[in-house]
């Protein structure tokens, strides 16, 4: 079941859309009717940008776009808004609708006078110890949509499961899965046995989902399970080429224990999972192990949620 | 509280212990008494020794001591009784005594004419999804004494949980706490903000502690948990000089709670700690803020149990 991501472009002109990221840039040219027409992405992310010389980098990455069609109105997103980037465009707080969103954006001109737009992050001030926080993935969550109750989980270094419903976001939750499996397969002890394999060996990814998903209580310790990777290379249950892909449905296979703990879903759930990093076939995987139902989100949620946001601006600066 | 570490030395005379390790070569003359007499410790844990080349390492660490006191006998234990060691001594089962440990030692004659004992490691089968192993840590166990029924951590990298009681180690758990420690300072993202600091903050480090012990279900995934370094920055509320021990005491207080989930205690419990890796003191703090009693194992655990192993030896040899 995929969803549609296609939104009408409030501006009913060509925009271009930022995402910028950590370690990445990616632009897109998205038509009038949201289809995206040009697509480049660099590795020039936020922190590989010296003395925060972002301007002169962004004109640089479009200025053949601006060069064949003008001027073009620029949205960006993601860590550029961030304390380390561009711009700190405040958090804006859960539940929160995309005219919300819209209310946080802050508005700059580029030295050819387009305008550039800021799109804020979002906080949930409920978690503890401290409000979570995300910059990037809520215009996925946008994308999705916001009408009917649901519970969506995004995959990434810093995944994300949120829950939408009454055209809002309602709350969400950060589990730092991808990093710890960076971690573990580049720097650890306990997985330097691991082999680097080519494609994905999907049956020892399932083993791993599983071993989370089946350990009872006294098994189940997160601290623990990691030490599976070396005692099931001991027990010679483990060998050094599947340790790789039994890491990564072991961790994956924590985050849905962990999240079902804490209340995102239970057995027999539908869930969405949004994003494009490369995961979602691991994590639709491990959701049927979880005996959730999935629901695609599709490829482009990102643009649909950016050009949500400016509908609903065009909506308000039509009505005044 | 401290328990008594001096054995007498079933030999009556003097023996020397190495402890070997993947990172470090540890060496211990003790005298008949159980006192330790001379003591050496370098980097040449069995990862750093090329070829395998173990007989002429050894040679060359004790050949001051034999040729001062003769061809004393060696007890070798640690990871140099592994698969990546010297020779690989089977692992013996719990629920374990002295005498089942002495039953499991591989004796070799080293070219001088200096026995040489390597003692064994121990694994307890009814861990899941893969038998839990441990190799050294059993000797400082025994040193700590069987009688009693006990649970007793020893920190480490790989840190363990383990229960004692009618003279047998009934079973025990290893957490990979310091393990994930290295890795979240040296190498993540999470905590790239944090300055190193000399001393310990122990403010910080007991903040980290109450952060796991008190989360509630919804905030306690430790997935999520790991993100409360990045998002009390975010906050404000943690200071760059503040987080390397706020993630120690975070990454410790979730060791204790997983434990505590695990039921290896509970609020109240008297709890044994055993080791001598400079984490002792961290453990005691966090073991107070989960309001347990702690009992001080010592220094020198693993010379009393090494001895002790040997001790059940010489019964037998007596007796035959």
């Amino acid at each position: 079941m995929e969803t549609s991501t296609r939104v009408p472009n409030p501006f009913a002109k060509r925009v271009i859309v930022v995402d910028w990221g950590t370690t990445s840039l990616r632009c897109m040219l998205v038509e009038p009717d949201g289809e995206i027409a040009r697509e480049t992405e660099s590795s020039r992310g936020i922190r590989f940008i010296a003395d925060r010389a972002f301007e002169p980098e962004l004109m640089n990455a479009l200025s053949s776009w601006f060069d064949e069609f003008g001027n073009l109105p620029v949205i960006a997103l993601g860590m550029i808004t961030s304390r380390n980037g561009w711009i700190e465009v405040p958090y804006v707080r859960c539940p929160a609708t995309a005219s919300d969103l819209a209310d946080g954006i802050i508005q700059r001109r580029l030295p050819n006078g387009a305008d550039l737009y800021f799109l804020p992050g979002i906080t949930d001030t409920t978690r503890q110890p401290f409000p979570d926080v995300m910059r990037g993935e809520e215009t996925q969550i946008l994308g999705f949509g916001l009408d009917k109750e649901a519970t969506i989980v995004l995959p990434g270094t810093h995944s994300k499961w949120a829950k939408v419903g009454q055209n809002r976001i309602l709350g969400f939750q950060t589990f730092v899965t991808g990093e710890i499996f960076a971690l573990m397969s580049e720097h650890s002890f306990i997985a330097k046995a691991a082999a680097k394999s080519e494609g994905i060996d999907w049956e020892s990814y399932d083993r791993g989902v599983r071993v989370a998903e089946n350990a009872t209580a006294g098994d189940a310790a997160f601290l623990t399970q990691l030490f599976s990777v070396r005692t099931g290379m001991l027990a010679n249950e483990l060998k050094s080429e599947e340790m790789q892909d039994y890491v990564s449905g072991l961790l994956i296979g924590l985050e849905f224990r962990q999240a079902r703990d804490c209340g995102w879903m239970k057995a027999g759930d539908s869930v969405g999972i949004v994003g494009n990093d490369g995961l979602n076939d691991r994590y639709r995987r491990a959701a049927a192990i979880f005996d959730l139902v999935t629901v695609d989100g599709g490829e482009h949620a990102a643009i649909a949620g950016a050009l949500e946001i400016f509908a609903s601006v065009k909506a308000r600066s039509d009505a005044a």
